[in-house]
C-alpha cells in the first residue's frame, strides 16, 4: 500500500468523516447524500427497505441474497461449499463434481445453513446505556447481558422463528436491535464445479485479475415450501456491469479494527497476527500433505484447506498492512489529535478522558492470559467432535441459567443456531479428525508449554496425536442419533455419558471457562466501555456521519465499478470468459472443468467473467450483491484485491477493490454449459 | 524479555563496551583482562592456544573439541545426526537406535563431514583497506573479492588440505585471515538414541531445565590413520560443574546481528523474520505430516523435520525479542548518541557521516528484489537434488574464471567442502524429495505469482507438485558415481547431460544469477562499506575493546555456571538423571530408550545431566566445549534457553543461558547403558 495514501487514513479518522466510497454502512443510517454527491442517485427509503428485505445472511458467515419471488437465493460456491460436502457420500464428491438439483425434489437440504432476513432494526442505545451507567469489569459485563437478553426476549415473544441480537456498534458507542427471521430449512439448487468457482485456487485468491465462478444457488423453504418472497427480492441482471456506474453491496462484513486504539493496533501487528498466522501457516503445511495422502482424504479434507488458506492470505495483507510505518504513523496523529481536544474541553475529559489508559490497562492484563486466550481459541476450528461434545456438555448447565448470564451462544437468541449445527447430518472424516485434533493438542502444549497443569491434565501421558487418536476412534458423536439423544436428554444424559469425547469435552470446559469469564470481564468490557467513551467523544467532537466497524450485521456500501493503478501498471475493471481459456495451464488450480473445455466453442468469449468495484467491504459480505441504482444484481461479490486485505485497518481508495462474479457469466454458463433451464426460467427477464 | 534489562542493551553499545560475561570474543582478542576481574582467573597465550588447536569446526555449521591424543572429537548429536542417517540403510535406523564402533574398522566414515582445526589467524586489514579504498558498489565487491582470492592463494600455497579464509568482521570492519587444517575423513564413533540425545523434542528445544544426552562422538583420520593429535586436546572431565564456577565456550557462533542499524531491524522485524517463520512454519506442517506416513516416510524425514522446527523456534525467539519497544528504544537511544558524535567531529563526519544514510538506501534498493532473492535463498533447504544439480551446472562455468571473480562458495579455499557434499555417498529419499522440492516451487510461485515470467519459464504448465515428481523421478543424481562423473566431465559432460534435474538447473541458475549479483553489488558490497565506516567511527570514538557480530568463526565466551530468575520463579544451573526418568511420560517426544529404562537401577541418579552457563553463544555453537579454568571439559553446548535467541540482537546477563551436557552424564552412559570400555579408555583419567 502505498505511504502516501496510507497517511490519508489518518486525516480522514481524524475528520471523523469517511474518504470517496469509503464505509460499511449501517442500513439505518445511510448516506444518501453522499451517493448523490458522488454518482447523482440517490437511494430513497423505499430503494433502501427493499435491498434490506431482498437481502439474505447466512448466518455461518456468509452474505446473499433474495432473486425470485420462490425463495431462490444467490450466493457465493465458497459458502455452499460445506453443504456440497455434506449431501455427497462415499464415492460421491459434489463439490468437484458441481450440483443441479434437476427438479425441486431434488434440492437437498443444507442441514448446517441458517438464513436470516433482516425484518428490522431499531436504536436501544439508551436502555444499554441506562442499564450499564457507571458500572466496570464484571459489573459492566453481566449489566449488559442481563439487559440485552431482557431486549432480545422481548423482541422475539417466544418465537423460535425470529431471532433478535443487541449488537454493539462503533466498539460500544451504540446498541441497536437487528429483528431477522429465522429459516433453518435452506436447500442446495445450483452449484458449479469447484474448479471453475474457485479457479486459480490460493495463487489467485485475493488477486486480480480474476477469472472465477464463484457462484451458489439455494432455496430456503418455509413449511415444507419454497419461501414466498414477492415481498423482496432482486432482478437478476443480463447486461454487463459499465466502467465507472455506481454498484451497491449489501452484505455482513464480518469484523474491521479501524477504531482500534494505537496501543491495540500495536498488539495486533506485535502479537495477535504474528501468532494466528504461524498457527495457521503451519495447519496449512499439515492439511496439504494430508489431503496428498489419497483421493478421498482430499475430498474430505479440502474445504478445511482452502479455509486455512483463505484466513492465511488474509492475516498476511493484514499483517503486511500494519507494518506499513505510514499507517501507524497516521493513526498515531489522528489519535493525539483526538486526545487533545478532548483534553481541552473539561466535559469531554471527565467523561471520556481515562478512556485510552483503560484499554492499555486491558492490553496489559490480557497479556498475562493472553497465551491460554489464544490456546482455548484455536479449538473452534479443531475438531468438529470435540466442538460438539463441547456443546453437550456446556448446553445443559447453561441453559439452566437465566437467559441473561448465560454464554453468549446460548442465549436464547442464538442457541438455535447452533443447535441446529450440532444437529447437522454431516459425515465425520475420523481421519481428518484426528489429524486437526493431534495438531490443536499439540499447540496446546507448545503454547502453554508441557509443564503447565491444563496440558498435564488434558493430555496425561499421551502425545498429542495418540490422545487424538483414541478420542476420536473412541467417540460416538459423529453419529447425528447420539447427539440429538444426548442434546435431548439434558444434563442428566450428558451427566451419566461415558463417551470418551464427552469426558475429554468436560476438562477443556473446565479450562477454558475461566480464561473465558476474564476475557470477557477483564478485557471486552473494559474495551467496550472505553471504547463507548471514545465514540462518545468522536460524535461529540466530529458529528455523528460515520459508520461503525463491522460486526457481521447488515451494511450497504456504494462505489463504482473500476479498476486501478499499482506499480505503474493499469489494471482494468473488467475480465472476460476468454480470459479464464487463456489462463488455463491444464494443471491445478489453473485446470478448467471438461464441461468448460468441452463447451469452449458454445460461450460467447467476450462475456464478462469476474469485475472490481471500489466498494468498501470485507471477509462475511461473500456472497453479496452487487447491485445497479435500480436494484438490479450486476454480480456477487466473492473477494478483494490483495490490497483490500489492509481493510480491517483502513480503506484506501486508491488501491481496495472488491472482486464479484458477474451476473451475465452465471447466465451464460447455466444456460451453455450446465443446461439449467428451469434456473434461468427461474431468474427471469428483467423488464425496466 | 524484561524491558529494563533490555534497554541496558543500548547502554552498553552506546559505550561500546561489553557487560559482564557479554561477548563472542575473537581468539586473537581475548579480553583476559575483563575474565581476571570477573573470576580471578587470567587466561595466558599457552591457555589460548592450546583451546584453540584443541576447538573443531565443523563445517557444516557446528563445533566440536578434540578429546584425545588420537583424534577423537567431542560433539553434539543433532552434530552428526546427518552422518547416522547416511550411513543407515533400508531397514536400519542408526539415530533411533544409536551406534557405538565396537573396533576402530567399525568406525564408518562420514562422507559429508569435513573437520577444520583453526592453525593460525591474522590481521589483513590494511591489504583489504588498501584494495577496496575509495571503491563502492560493483567496484567495491569486486576489489574485495580478488584481494581475497590473492590473500587465500599465498596462504594455502596449493594445499587442498589447508583451508584458508578472508572473513570480515565488525560488519567490514576489520579482516582476519583464518588458515585452518582440512580434514575430511571423518568417522563416527559413538552416538546415543536419539530419544535421549532429544529427550523433549521440540517442546523442550530452547527451554531449561533440560534432560538430554546431546553428545556424539567422531573421530579425525588422516592419511588413512586416526589423527595424531598430541599437541592439543582436551580432557574429558570427571567432575561435576559447580554453580558459580567460570566456564569458557570456544565455538563457532553463526552469525548475529548485534551492529545492526535500526533500519536494518526494523527491517529484519517487519519483512525478513516474519516472512522466514512463515516459510518454515507451513513446511514444519508439511514435514510433520509427511513423517506420519510411515515408519521409512519417518525415518527419512525426521532430521529435515527436527532442522525446520529448531529454526522456526529460533526464529520465534528472534522476533519476540525484537517486538520488545524497549530494545528498539535503546537500540535508537545508541544509534542518535553515535551519530550525534560523529556529526560533531569534522573528519569522522567525513569519514563515516554518510554510513547510514548509505544503508537506508540499500534496504530501499532491496524491498525491490526482496521476493526475488527470498524465493532463490530457499532453494538452499528445498531439494539435495536439485542443489546438487546447481553445483554440477555451475562448478565449470566459475571453474573456468580466476578466482577472485567466482561465487565464493566455488573459490579455491571453500570449494573442496562444497565438493565433498557433492560427492557424499548419502542415500536420497525420492518422496521426501518430492515433497519439500513441490513446496519450495509452490512457494516460488506464491512469491512471485503465477503471472511472473520466472515462475512460467520454471513450471510451464506444470503445477509445482507434478514438476516436482517428474524431476525427481527423472533424475539420475541420486548415484553418487553419475555425480562424480558429471563433475569430473566439466562444462562439456554437463553441457551434454540430458538429465531432467541438470536441465532444470539451469532454468534456476539463469534465474538465480541476477539476483545474486545484484544483492552483493547493490546490497551486500554496500551494507560492508558502510558497516566499516561506522566500525571505525565507534573504534575511534570507544576504543577497541569490544567484539564483532558472530561469523562461524572461532570465538571464546567467558562466563560462569548459573541459573537465572525468571517470572518470580529461580531456575536452577543443573538438572540430575532422575528428572529425566521424573520427566518421562512413555509417549514421544517424553519415551526413554529402552536401555535407559532398564539401567535405572544402576545409575546414579545424582549425576549432573545438564547445566546451564551465562555463556554468550548462539546457533554455529552447537557442540561446543564448555571448559574449565583447568581446559578441561566440564560438558558440551547444545542449546539456550529461550531468552538466549534474543542473542541474535543483544546479550542479557539475566536471562540468557547456554545450555550444556555434562561430562560425567557422558561418562556415566557410556559405563552404565552403553557398555563403551574403549571410548571411556581413551576418554582417559584426569591427572591434574
Amino acid at each position: 500500500m502505498s505511504r502516501v495514501l496510507l497517511a490519508l487514513f489518518g486525516l480522514a479518522l481524524a475528520a471523523g468523516a469517511a474518504r470517496a466510497d469509503e464505509g460499511m454502512w449501517l442500513p439505518n443510517d445511510f448516506p444518501a447524500d453522499k451517493v448523490q454527491a458522488a454518482y447523482g442517485f440517490k437511494p430513497d427509503a423505499a430503494w433502501l427497505d427493499h435491498a434490506r428485505l431482498s437481502a439474505i445472511r447466512l448466518a455461518g458467515g456468509c452474505s446473499a441474497s433474495l432473486v425470485s419471488p420462490n425463495g431462490l437465493v444467490a450466493t457465493n460456491h465458497h459458502c455452499v461449499r460445506e453443504c456440497l460436502t455434506q449431501i455427497s457420500r462415499k464415492g460421491e464428491d459434489t463439490s468437484a463434481t458441481g450440483y443441479l438439483a434437476a427438479s425441486p425434489a431434488e434440492e437437498k437440504r443444507c442441514t448446517a445453513i441458517e438464513a436470516n432476513r433482516l425484518i428490522d432494526v431499531t436504536t436501544v442505545t439508551e436502555r444499554i446505556r441506562k442499564a450499564t451507567e457507571g458500572k466496570t469489569g464484571a459489573d459492566f459485563a453481566s449489566a449488559l447481558k442481563v439487559e440485552t437478553a431482557a431486549i432480545t426476549k422481548e423482541c422475539a415473544g417466544g418465537d423460535d422463528n425470529l431471532r433478535c441480537d443487541v449488537q454493539s456498534l462503533f466498539r460500544g458507542g451504540r446498541y441497536d436491535l437487528y429483528k431477522y427471521r429465522r429459516y433453518q430449512d435452506v436447500r442446495i439448487v445450483f452449484a458449479p464445479e469447484d474448479a471453475i468457482a474457485d479457479f486459480g485456487g490460493d495463487p489467485d485468491n485475493f488477486e486480480y485479475p480474476r477469472y472465477a465462478l464463484d457462484v451458489g444457488f439455494l432455496r430456503i423453504y418455509e413449511n415444507g415450501k419454497p419461501l414466498d418472497s414477492k415481498d423482496g427480492y432482486f432482478h437478476f441482471g443480463e447486461r454487463e456491469p459499465l466502467p465507472g456506474e455506481v454498484a451497491f453491496t449489501i452484505g455482513n462484513p464480518g469484523s474491521t479494527e479501524r477504531l482500534f486504539t494505537v496501543a491495540q493496533l500495536d498488539e495486533e501487528r506485535n502479537v495477535t497476527l504474528p501468532r494466528t498466522a504461524l498457527y495457521f501457516a503451519e495447519e496449512r503445511g499439515i492439511l496439504t500433505e494430508f489431503t496428498r495422502r489419497g483421493p478421498e482424504q482430499r475430498r474430505v479434507g479440502e474445504a478445511s484447506l482452502l479455509g486455512v488458506e483463505n484466513t492465511l492470505k488474509a492475516l498476511r495483507g493484514e499483517w503486511e498492512a500494519l507494518s506499513e510505518p505510514a499507517l501507524i504513523e497516521g493513526k498515531k496523529t489522528a489519535e493525539a489529535a483526538l486526545r487533545a481536544k478532548v483534553a481541552a474541553d473539561p466535559e469531554l475529559a471527565k467523561s471520556s478522558g481515562t478512556a485510552w489508559d483503560d484499554i492499555d490497562a486491558a492490553l496489559k492484563r490480557h497479556s498475562a492470559i493472553a497465551d491460554r486466550a489464544f490456546a482455548m481459541a484455536t479449538l473452534r476450528g479443531a475438531s468438529r467432535l470435540l466442538n460438539d461434545a463441547l456443546i453437550l456438555v456446556r448446553a445443559p448447565v447453561e441453559q439452566a441459567k437465566p437467559d441473561g448470564e448465560r454464554l453468549e451462544e446460548y442465549s436464547a437468541a442464538r442457541f438455535p443456531a447452533l443447535r441446529q449445527r450440532l444437529l447437522a447430518d454431516q459425515p465425520i472424516a475420523p481421519d481428518l479428525e484426528i489429524v486437526t485434533l493431534g495438531y490443536w493438542l499439540g499447540k496446546v502444549r507448545e503454547i502453554l508449554g508441557p509443564d503447565d497443569p491444563a496440558v498435564h491434565k488434558l493430555l496425561g501421558t499421551s502425545s498429542p496425536e495418540q490422545l487424538a487418536e483414541t478420542l476420536v476412534k473412541g467417540t460416538k458423536l459423529g453419529d447425528t442419533a447420539t447427539r440429538k439423544k444426548l442434546l435431548d436428554a439434558g444434563a442428566a444424559g450428558v451427566g451419566g455419558s461415558n463417551d470418551p469425547m464427552i469426558a475429554f469435552a468436560r476438562l477443556v470446559d473446565a479450562e477454558a471457562r475461566p480464561v473465558r469469564r476474564q476475557l470477557e470481564d477483564d478485557y471486552d468490557a473494559v474495551l467496550d466501555a472505553a471504547g463507548g467513551k471514545i465514540a462518545r467523544a468522536q460524535f461529540a467532537l466530529y458529528g455523528n456521519s460515520t459508520y461503525p466497524d463491522a460486526t457481521f450485521t447488515m451494511r450497504i456500501s456504494y462505489g463504482a465499478v473500476q479498476g486501478w493503478d499499482e506499480a505503474g501498471k493499469s489494471i482494468q475493471p473488467l475480465t472476460r470468459i476468454a480470459g479464464a481459456f487463456d489462463r488455463a495451464t491444464g494443471a491445478e488450480p489453473f485446470k478448467l472443468p471438461e464441461r468448460w473445455v468441452a463447451a469452449k466453442g458454445n460461450l460467447t468469449a467476450s462475456t464478462v467473467l469476474d469485475f472490481a468495484t471500489t466498494n468498501d467491504i470485507v471477509g462475511g459480505n461473500s456472497g453479496s450483491p452487487v447491485i445497479d441504482r435500480h436494484g438490479d444484481v450486476m454480480g456477487l461479490a466473492f473477494d478483494g484485491n490483495f490490497k483490500s486485505l489492509g481493510g480491517d485497518f483502513g480503506y484506501d481508495p486508491a488501491l481496495n477493490r472488491t472482486v464479484a462474479v458477474s451476473a451475465v457469466a452465471i447466465r451464460e454458463s447455466l444456460a451453455k454449459i450446465y443446461g439449467a433451464k428451469a434456473l434461468l426460467d427461474e431468474l427471469g427477464t428483467v423488464t425496466h
